[in-house]
Parts: structure tokens; sequence; C-alpha cells
């Protein structure tokens, strides 16, 4: 049994990764902190664990967590990752860091995104974490920074199609629709029940932090510069997200043809389900599960290709690729823990 | 007080036009049809009308609604219209059709969408009631065609933009997102509570009759014939629909020069309201309401508009334009019997 | 044309105030005020309002509300009224207080659960505004304490029941449900999306503060001391309160005895609706209005009575009975401005 | 492994017992019925369980059954389960039953509730498949009726009150909330989202099947004929039963010796989890788990017991104590493929 702990246990990222962990047949939950809960037992905050997890969240303490825990999952908010995860690395820990802080090859762009950024050293060593893409050098690292929610649902269906060249890249429209757990669990107008109940709305309209993580990594897998346009938006549900992106075909062709070349990309992979002609993903269907379900349509009359992708931002999007990650990295099948079905409704 | 009658009051937007109607102060509503619940009070149908409307529903028949009313609301299935049309118009009723039969002026593309039709002698009679714009017609005619909510809600941002030819319409995709009640009342997996609850998909993508609809009148605008991207998504609220549209822009503009020019389009008309930059519209805030909310960003990376528009699909997008256009029909001040807000929450 | 302020003016239930008295025939809205957003549009807090409310909010102040209004609605939290009523009645305005300041007579009844009272002289003053109870003392006061959402729920059944001696009042249980709305605007885990959404918990159980607001005013109706049992359950949805009452009858009664008494009592009040023997209130048919339906049911195997109610908490609940209080005080129909129905769904 | 399989599997109850027997370790789903999709694929009906789940469904055809599998799970309406399964007992099969056909020992309630039944032979031998109660019966036949969700939510915190006579039996209240799947897959007006979402209303007020189920039980356990109360809800969310029972209490007690009572007679049993004193039951804590968590709180003013019980009307209401009745009847330990935590939102 390998020993794992989760910094940043009590939100709701983290709160997932316990519930996934606390289920893995090859791994011991033995360490979570929380600076808001510290010294509070874990199933009090999330009173569904109860019987479950029977750990105290603990104040983060460096050397505490080395002792506990040999693999270290960091849910923390951005700019403090950067702070810690280089000593984790020296004390010969495997980290896989859920923040943005080492998704960024260019420390130029994080920067203006993000803050100053103090660990630049380390951002060429960080493996970003897209498992069906990056899955070679992630079984060779300790060091993951695991992928946004919303990057997830773009490239996965994006990155077969544009290696094949079967699209215009300067054509691509990327429209996504996020629940609200996605924002966290802090509070905020924005997550209150009566203002996000019945309601939907666009936000950070073009200026969002995930664009540019898009573009770096569509850019370097084409190595060429590649911009999209993207819009997210809020939807009253509180897990999934769903993406549908829009882009002109390099040339004609028909459904099966762009089927064809995403299956054989993703041969194999468990978690990428593919939905036939006329049937589109759902994101009920992937609710709770690291599945990432791909659909497509190509309207003839203006050569434009439709691909849509569901995920559930907190599994796939984010506690379920981390723990993918892991078990890649640890040479565990990579679907121990995650195979479970979402429920039928 | 001029005598009006709904003919298929029991649907959702039937029962939205009974409710809008019930609370105009210069029409009296003298008959509504039912099939399903004809002998049966319109109230016991619907208690939150009870103590408000105290009609029964009756048998559609056409010598009782000519005999009861001035002013008929068709709030029926497709292709049942066009067989009643030509008999009330010749009686010298007005008519104001909610159904997509007399949408189209194009008989070819209406019987390749829908079915085959029996009155293409009126389809050029019909005027498209698109209040805003064609607000001339609309007061000399006795006959309206009541638009789509989709197209309603794609046409009211995208037209004064391309009259004033800013955006390449070679590039136009539109991303909509519905909710429920645009399914309508009758029963289906579709809008079974567990199914949609929780639940994000996109359906009939890029063949969704109200897309020629679109194109029709875009093309009709321009002069020059518009072929569109049109992805409709399923949305776990009620009401409420949104529509994001992405277009090149056809030269540099800022966002004071798109925010001018719909400004200007829509001088004077009250229900058509555009957000500040920076501020999205938020179905939340249209909902109940006959209004539009229209926002607008740029990505200056690629010269890319965004488009976003709110409106309620049972209100704008069916009821209430249904009776903006009697408004403006009979002479009345538009916003009769309309310009309430929608809740704050 | 009256004029009318609205103090606490971005809260919901002042939010809501606000909706209606801008669509009220009979008064004008003069000045809004708020803590958090003074010197803002009012449209601009919530946008739903653009086109209709123009006001700016402002620091509350008692020369500039007692200037610009003769009656005031006060729609702050509990405490703050019962220190600024005093010197605004004795400036001769008109006041209806929404909070629990001036709702018991029992001042230590108040002090042990809220907190202590600096105003207490003006407690037999105040008048409890439960329309349909005590017009009459409503008509001739100029203060009144609007009630409680849950107290209103559940006196409106209860009343005329007691009344007439019709059940043994020592079996009273009461069980709430109410929507979100219920909790304010103001941030808290417990109203956060994620936490609400998909979610049915009891709160306060037993310990609720509006628990002794209902034992003050039926104790005084039938001048006997009656405790209840009173349990509130939080609902994933944004309006609607449900009251479900039991208690054993005093005697052999049937439906329509208790329908009757109920009939009776409330005849001609136009916002009281009796459901019919087997159909159940819900809280959909009063959403956004100021209806309170009420059905019952009576279980024979063990001489039970079930009482239900149904009403919209920022309405009936709060504002729309605040607006309808001031309708009677200012001798208006009392339906002014409040007899709009809800939307069909 | 043992052979299993699922009559009836395409509604929600079998559905849901798919998801959990395909993650079970010691069976093998061999064989799933359908009459509406007989020969199409499971996943293909339920997307969610593509890439997991691999059988197609099939009529219902006895010889099939028995061939295939050696456990069957009766998904069906009521009615059909009395017809077969005397023929299946016949085989050896061990059956558990998920209808009401056979909860009722009392043939003559149950005809008069349901319909004529043609199995009454049956009626003593079924075990009623209450796990923490009836164990060592369920341990010891070859045929569970699996309770109803209600009385699940019912019995469970009562039975261990009213053996200990801690409470008047005379004044039980029971109000309960359900989720809308209580009310299956089927289409209905009830469950069009449009019409449930953003509503509550009770439905058959003190008519519900379940009453004479819980009173049957009930009645079993004190050997004294006992008359409840019952008001079921319905509340806009997918899963989720929240049970709220009222009694006086049979003498003076505090919360530690209800607490103990109940913790005392459950010592040991894994899915029940009885909260802190001041904490409540949330469904959200017991979503896609066999949890039953229950709570309570005295009210001292008038010795009035509350109890709450929160269950997933899917899991422990249904499929997830169907399992758990065939994991005591085969020996394997209860919470086999059960023992999953829910997501913490």
């Amino acid at each position: 049994m390998v020993k794992v702990g989760v910094v940043g246990s009590t939100g709701y990222a983290g709160a997932e990764l316990v519930r996934i962990l606390a289920g893995h047949k090859n791994v011991e939950l033995t360490v979570l902190t929380s600076r808001q809960y510290a010294n509070i037992q874990f199933s009090n905050v999330f009173p569904s664990m109860a019987g479950i997890v029977h750990l105290e969240c603990e104040e983060m303490s460096m050397d505490n967590l080395c002792e506990k825990a040999d693999v270290l999952f960091l849910a923390l908010p951005h700019k403090i990752p950067m702070q810690i995860v280089p000593n984790f690395l020296k004390r010969g820990k495997k980290i896989i860091d859920l923040s943005a802080d080492f998704r960024l090859k260019n420390a130029f762009t994080y920067e203006r995104y993000y803050q100053p950024h103090c660990a630049k050293e380390l951002l060429d060593k960080a493996v970003y974490g897209l498992c069906e893409v990056y899955k070679d050098k992630i079984k060779n690292t300790d060091f993951i920074a695991n992928p946004g929610c919303y990057p997830t649902s773009v490239l996965l269906p994006l990155i077969p199609l544009i290696k094949a060249k079967m699209i215009d890249v300067k054509t691509i429209v990327v429209d996504s629709k996020s629940g609200v757990s996605g924002a966290g669990r802090s509070l905020s107008l924005t997550t209150h029940f009566c203002e996000v109940n019945e309601s939907l709305k666009a936000y950070k309209v073009t200026k969002h932090r995930h664009k540019p993580e898009m573009e770096e990594i569509l850019s370097c897998v084409v190595e060429t510069d590649i911009k999209i346009t993207f819009v997210p938006h809020l939807i009253p549900m509180t897990r999934g997200m769903y993406t549908t992106i829009y882009a002109r075909l390099a040339q004609k062709l028909d459904f099966n043809d762009i089927q064809n070349c995403i299956s054989e990309y993703y041969y194999n992979r468990p978690f990428i389900r593919i939905c036939p002609e006329n049937i589109q993903p759902d994101t009920r269907n992937v609710k709770g599960t690291n599945f990432c379900d791909i659909g497509l349509a190509i309207d003839d009359t203006n050569n434009c290709l439709v691909l849509m992708s569901a995920i559930d931002n907190l599994v796939k999007g984010a506690a379920g690729q981390a723990v993918q990650n892991m078990n890649i990295m640890l040479g565990f099948d990579e679907t121990v823990g995650l195979m479970n079905a979402s429920a039928p409704i």
C-alpha cells in the first residue's frame, strides 16, 4: 500500500480526491490537511464520508506530510504550490499538483494571467498530466501538473484531429458550459443558490485563464502558434462540463473519417468513449466518473465540424485525472479506483 | 376592449398567452380552446390562474371562434394552422400564428424541414413578426407569423451588424442553450425530470428546423445567401434561452463601434437592453419578461466578435412577442401588458 | 401618487418590494437605500430592473428618507428597525417593518429568541399585519409589523379552525418546507448552490425563531396558551414555502365541515384560494404572487386533520403582504399591484 | 461467482441494480430483461454504462432466466411478480422481489390497496427484507420481499423506539419528502421537468399504498394495532428521501436516552449512521449510497420527539437494500459492493 496525502482536502477537488482515494485498493490515505478545518474530523466537514474516512484534518506542515506520505496531491489555490513543491521534490516525494502553477511552460504567459512565479526553474520539469496524450512522460516523472477542467474537455477531442491536420486551426471556436462546482467551495454571490438556479450566463468572455493553457498545448502539438476563441458559461447544475467546438474542416471529410481518427488515436484508452453518429454526449452519463465522452457532427452546408465533449469537471477535470496520473506514475493499471459507472440518473 | 381568443391554450405557449392577455388592459379574453381539456375550466388545468381566469376550455370550432373573438392567437402544433388560417382570414379575423407554418417564404424549404404545405398562397402574405425589425410591416397586416424562439435570440443581435456589414457573414457560428419548456408540455423521456436535471447535452446538431428560418431572414436582410452553423443545447432549467454567436469582424472594430451600431438600430425600442462592457446577459434577468438582453465582447487576438443574447423562450420567444405583435397591429403602445420586470431572483 | 421608500432595498425582500412597487399604479417609488450598494444604480445591482427602475441606491439617512417619502418599508436585519422606527413615527411617517422587531407583543419572548429590545414601548402599538385576520386594525394604524413567512403559512389555514374549536390545539404539528431565498442574499455555505442543490434537510429543529411568533398569535386568538411542534426544512428551489399541519380533530368532522369553516372565514378575501377535495396546493401555483393556496384532507383511521398551505415566501411571506398592508392602510383596494397570476410553469 | 439476473432492468430501480451489481466482486451479471428495450444493448439505453456493461436486454423468458442465473432480482411493476415468482421458486431460484406483491402478509390489505392476489400461499413464505431488522430471517430464506422506499425510511428510525416503548404509538405523524425518481421512469405530467422543477406539493395525502405496509410491520413489531398519519411530498430533486417523524414520548426522556436506544439496536450495522446532537441528516450525504442517516431532537415544551431519516430512495430504498439482502442470503459480508461514499457534493 502506497501512502498518500491530500494537501487542501476540504475544497471540492480535495474532497473528491479523498472520496476516490478512500476506495482505491492500492493506496492508503494517511494525511489530510485543511487550513480552515484543522483539527476537525474530515467526516464532520463532509458527513457523507462518515464511516468511511476516519482521519482528522491537520494544518499543513512540510515535515509531517513528508513523514506520513510518499505521494502528495496538492489541491490548493494557485500561488501556494509553487512555494512548496521545490521542497517536496527535494525530499523525494511524488507530486500531483492540481493548481495552475506548473501547467504553463511559458513563465511570461503565467505571470500575465496569474502572478509572479517563484519557481520558474521547475516549469520544464513538470509533466502536463493529460493522461491520454502524455502517458509516456507521466510514467517517467515524479511531478505532474494536472490539467485544468476546460483544457481537458477541449484538448481531448481536438488533439487527434489537429495532429492529423484535419481542421483549419485558425477557425477554432470553443463554447464551454460548466456546472457550478467549478467555481469552488468558497463563498460568492456567483455561487449563491438563488443567483445561479434557473440562470445561465457567459463569464470571463475571451479572457478566461484556461485559454492560454489550451493554446500552449495545442500550439506545442502542431508546432505552430494557435489562437482560439473561448467562451465559458455557467450552468445551473452542480457537476459536469460540456464543450462544443466548432472548426472548418481542412478538406472534405465525413463522419467516419473524423470518428476513425479519434478512435485510432485513443485505441484501448478506457476513459475515452466515442458516441455513434447522431448520438451526442450528455454530462449525466459521465457524472461522478473519469470518462470523457466525445461526439461529433459535420455541417455539410459550410464544411464545419462540430465536436462535443462531456466530462465531470471534478473527476476527469480534476481529482479523477489526478488519480489516473498517480496510477500511471506508480505503474498501476490506469483504471484502478476509477472504473465506476455513473448512476443511470 | 378588443375581443381575443387563444386557440390551443393549454400548451405552455398557449397558457403563457392566457397569463399575459389576462393582465392586458385593452383586451378581453373571450375564448380558449383545448383539444385535450375541452369542457374543463382553464383554472383547473392551470390552478395558478384560479381567481384570475374564469373561462372554460372549448373544442376548436371555426364558427364559435369567429363569433367570439376578433383577434386569434394560434398556439397549435405545426401543420394545423395552415389548414385553418385561410378561413379565418376570409372572415376578416386578425391572426397571430405561433407555429412555423407561415414563417418561411420559401415553400420548398418548409416542405423539406416540415411537411407538405397546403396554403402556399398565403406564405407571401404573412408578415414575419420580429417586432423590432419589421414594425412597419406589422402595423399594416392582419396576419403575423410569430418567429421561433431560437431565431428571435439570434436575429435580434445579428441583424444590425450584418446590415452595417461589420461581420464576415461566412463565419457565423451560433451556439444556443435552451430551458426545457422549449420542448413543450407533451410527454417524452427528453423532458422527464430525472433525465434532464443535472444534465446537459446538444441535440439536433446542425439539423434543427430553426436553422433555415434564421438563414432565410438573414439572407433576405443582406440580399445574399447566408449559411450559419447552429447547435442547440438543452439546459436543466425551466425557462430561458441563451445564444452565443461567434463571427469574424469584417474590419478592425472595437466594443464601442459594435455597441453603437446595435444601440442606434434599436433606438427607443423598449424591449432591447444592451449590456455595458464586461457585463454579460443572464437569462435570470429576462425571465417572465419580453426583454431581449444583448451583450458583446471582442477577442483581439483573432478579431472574433462574440455576441450574447438572453430571452425568455416563452415570452419574447413566443407569447410575449405575439402580444407585442398584436399591440403593434392594433395601434396600441407596443409595451401594453408586457412591461413587468423579472423578479430579482 | 403616494411617495414610498424602501429602506434596505438590495436584499431579496427589499428587491421584491421594489419590483412590486414599481408596477403599483397608486404609488411613486422615490427613495431606495442600501448600505452595501450606496451610490450605485439599483438596476446595476439587479439588471432585471433595467429600463424599469431608475433610482440610485442611497445611504440610509433619516432626514433624506422623511423628506422623500410618506410611507417607508423597512427590509432590514432584525435589531436595526427598533432603533429607527420611533423616530419615523414621531415624524408622522407610515411604517411597514418586515423584520421581527415588533412582531411579538411579549418583550421577554423577543429578548429570549433575538436580543435586548430598545423600543419596548412600541410593541403594543405595532399591528401584526396578517392581512386576512387583522384587516380592521391595519386600516387604523400607521405602523405594521409584517408577519414572518413561516407564521403566515401556518396561521392562515389554522386560525379559522382553532377559532371554531374544530381541532385539539394540544396536538398541532407543523412541518414546513422553504425555498432557499428564505435564507436571504448574504453568503453562507448553507446557500452555496452545490451544497443545497439535490439536497434536503431539516434545520433549527424545534428551535426556529418563528415558533414563538406563531404561538403568540395562536394563543391570543383562542385566549389559551398554545404550544406547537415546528420543524422547518430547506428545499432545493429558489422560492416557495409549503406547510403541512397535522392535528387531531376535536370531534368527528368531514372534508366539507373543514372546508366550509375556512371558506366562510375568508369569504371575499381575494388572496386565499381553497383547493377542492383531493387536489393539493403546489408552490408553483403561487410563485411570484400574493396568493395563499390551502388544501386539506382527513385521515379517518385516526381522526387526524392534514392542512396544507403554499405561499411564495418573498411575496405573501414578505414583500407582497407588506404592499397589501400598505393598500389597506391607505384605503386602496387591497389587490392593487398584486393581482398577477403565477406563470403556468 | 454467483450468476445473477435483473428482470426489468431498464426502469430506474432496475438500472440502479445493474450499476451496483456490475461493480460487485462476488457476482456475475448474466442476464437482463426489458420489455421495452428487448434486443437492444443495455448501454445504448443507459450510455452511462458504456464500457462497463456489455449485455443486451432480452425479452423475459422463464427458461432463459432460469438457465442463465441463480439469483434473480425482480424490478417489475406490481402484479407481474406474483404471477412468476411461484415458478422461479419451484425451480430453486433465489428471488429478491422489489415490487409490493409480497410485502404485506395480510392479503386482504393487499387487495384493498392494489389488486386481487394470485399467489396468496406465498405471502407467509416471503421474508420482508428490512436488513437491519430481519437479518436472521433473511439468512435463511430464498425469497425476499424488498421493502418500499417510504417504509424503509420510516421503519428504521422508529422500530428501536417502539420496541423500547419510548413513544406513544397513537401519536405517530410521518411527513415524508421524496425526489422525483421515486415516481419511476414512465412518462406522466407529474414527472415533466417543467411541472416539477421549482415546485413542491403533497400527494396521495393519507392514502398512499406504503401506509399499510408501515402499519403492518409496526403493528407486528409491538403486537398491537398501530395506525399512523402519513403524508408524502414530491421534491424537485432527482434522488433522495427525507422522512420527519413526530411522536409524543411515552415518558420524560432526553436526547441521549433516545440516541442510545437507536445506537444499541443498530450496534455494528454499517449502513446506519446516527447524527450527533444538533446535526441533522441531509439527503446529499447518502446520495448514491446504501446508508440511512438518522437524526433526532426533542421539543421540551410539549414532550414531542422529532426523528429524521435520510436515504437514497433508489439505493437503500430499492436496489441497494436488494443487493444487501442478496449478500446476507448468500452469506457474503453485507457491505460487498455497497460501501462507497456519497460524493461530497
